[in-house]
């Protein structure tokens, strides 16, 4: 493992030089060999999936399996991808410090990557073209559940590296048990970033696990509250997109506040509008994360009340308001301290495509570095330059 | 200290909504505090002094005293500070992503800092400012042998909550032993970014003992380039000033490399101009941070060795090349992999008040969040706000 992570160590340094063009180039050819490539890897994942039959969860499964659809899909991606500013080499600071003494700040690739992910062998895909595009080199870890379709895929990337020789040899590596992913998360230092993609339990455990700075979430606990002063019909239509559009994304809606005035109408309506949606009420389930239809409902007296609550029981991913009360609207943006804050929408719109940021790395809840939805820039950092000619400090 | 850190979260949500002139008149508050109870402090820091005189390392014992001259130098800082731009509160996208769906990302406090530092008690009331002006919540734990001058700074800090009713209580608390650093750094999720302020052991010993993300660097090994092709005066200048111009900084010249064509001459010219420089010639010495008025020295073959040596050796922190090849310079300047990649100029540049920040963190070597001297924008991350008119989310 030593050993791997030294060569893609040396890889991350050559991608990082990298021009625009040739990364485009790369992920065009990629494109190319996914369609070409298309029923070798569905025959590999079929594999899996009957293997898999019985012993892993539907939803499990579901996320599994790829198909003509899911690769087609991933192919546009690709060229939207291409279509992309490169996040690399951006002047974000530039400033003459003497005279003749330049400063500027410049955006880099991170450096190594790790990416760990469970069942979706498409993330894989996706994940190392975003790795491609910033310049960044990977270690990608899959699930055994996924290792006819993984080994297709490597085998995908080895036909990308002969086609395109530009790239450093080792940008990407694929490593497959247990204990690799374990020993890969001693590598605080050499790997820089490991981003988790699968459940809950998976990114929490790579949490615990590591040093190194990890981009995601883990719990989507996101509550919404309705205030006293509002437009009762467009809460309700909110309500119900939020938790009901597509209930097991990390985004749906977990706990309904509501205003004590606005207790009973609200209830009632959802009861009647929505009878699919469970509602639940005790204090057990303001920190559970349902993923499905059942909805926890509190009474509070105030915004200051459902505020209070927002930063004690929720995840700090997104969280909204439904108000009238221009007053009460800016207090909660103000307060709750989450990586979004909604007023007047469904929480369904936190997702890096719908703000516009054309990829998504995934949805980071840190305080640091990246927070909310991270698009390519959560993928680069910085270094200084500086250039005189024969400058000192004097003092 | 589960207590402890828990109210203090709590004020570092109230600290988040603080108006600029409301940290602006606490820094002036301070200033004024520190003048008026600088006899106070000098005396209970010359208890210290008296009490480690023969216990403490010269150098340690030099940055344990306080005298009114650093004093006044802090009250300067603090009214600098006052003048700097709120990092809080900036928009720095706004997209509308549907009709009537403003979508906002706006810079806010991380949340809790936690800072260790040792002996210099002054680097405790900078730091603190630091946080203040940024509307962070922060705990500091200083070293024992500060004990007296600490205690005198949290009375100062005291005064200044109930001369400033609008700070938040607890938006600073002291704790002072040395299980209580152990603990502070358990706090991963509450306590949101370490920085610690002292000797490279104390770092390391920080970051091998957190998951909180620790701002700062370890290590300063700074390595310098001579090309075959460059300006010899120039040069020269540039290793003197970046070796011995104050050689203790973490941005001082460790090792000199040096291109074979120009080895003879560049030694026999610092062993005449600059006889205080004691050049060492072993490997051992690549990857040493000095600290004194040592040099290692190697000879190299070509710019890409020396690119593959720093790479290798260096602390990512500030290397430098001296060259007059335009093509030199650019292969450097890009393919080093580090916080300040400088050409023609000492490395002792590498520094937030000569870089214009106003104020410095600290120096970071991490890939991600803050590289480099580290300025107040180190101090925020940001949140989105989405506002609609009942906007939901269709496919």
């Amino acid at each position: 493992m030593e050993e791997l992570v030294g060569k893609v160590k040396v890889a991350s340094l050559k991608m990082a030089t990298l021009a625009t063009s040739e990364k485009n180039l790369a992920l065009q050819k990629l494109a190319e060999l996914l369609r070409k490539n298309q029923k070798k890897l569905l025959e590999a994942n079929q594999a899996d999936v009957a293997e898999q039959q019985g012993q892993l969860a539907p939803t499990l499964l579901q996320r599994l399996g790829l198909s003509a659809a899911k690769l087609e899909v991933l192919g546009r991606g690709l060229s939207d991808l291409e279509k992309l500013d490169d996040p690399v080499g951006k002047v974000t600071l530039k400033r003459e410090l003497d005279s003749g003494l330049w400063l500027e700040r410049i955006t880099t690739p991170i450096g190594v990557i790790g990416v760990i992910f469970e069942s979706r062998p498409d993330a894989a895909i996706q994940i190392a073209s975003l790795l491609l595009k910033s310049g960044n080199a990977g270690i990608l870890k899959g699930g055994k559940e996924a290792g006819h379709t993984l080994r297709a895929i490597e085998q995908v990337f080895a036909e990308l590296a002969t086609a395109c020789r530009f790239l450093p040899q080792d940008w990407l590596a694929f490593v497959s048990t247990r204990e690799d992913a374990t020993r890969l998360l001693k590598f605080h230092g050499q790997i820089d970033l490991v981003i988790p993609r699968g459940s809950n339990q998976l990114v929490q455990s790579v949490m615990s696990a590591t040093k190194i700075p990890v981009l995601g979430h883990a719990d989507g606990i996101c509550p919404l509250y309705v205030d006293h002063n509002c437009n009762l019909d467009q809460a309700l239509t909110v309500i119900i997109n939020s938790k009901a559009q597509y209930p097991s994304a990390c985004n749906a809606l977990e706990t309904l506040l509501v205003h004590q005035t606005q207790q009973a109408s609200v209830v009632s309506r959802l009861k009647r509008e929505a009878p699919q949606i469970q509602l639940i009420d005790s204090p057990e389930s303001w920190s559970v994360e349902y993923g499905d239809l059942r909805l926890a409902v509190k009474t509070v007296a105030s915004v200051d009340e459902a505020i209070d609550h927002i930063n004690r029981y929720g995840s700090h991913h997104t969280d909204g308001i439904c108000s009238a009360n221009p007053l009460a609207i800016e207090r909660f943006l103000k307060q709750v301290d989450s990586a979004g804050v909604y007023a007047n929408c469904s929480t369904r719109f936190a997702d890096g495509f719908r703000y516009g940021f054309g990829a998504e790395v995934g949805i980071s809840t840190n305080k640091t570095h990246a927070r909310g939805p991270v698009g390519l820039e959560g993928l680069v950092i910085y270094k200084y330059l500086l250039q005189g000619a024969g400058h000192i400090v004097k003092v």
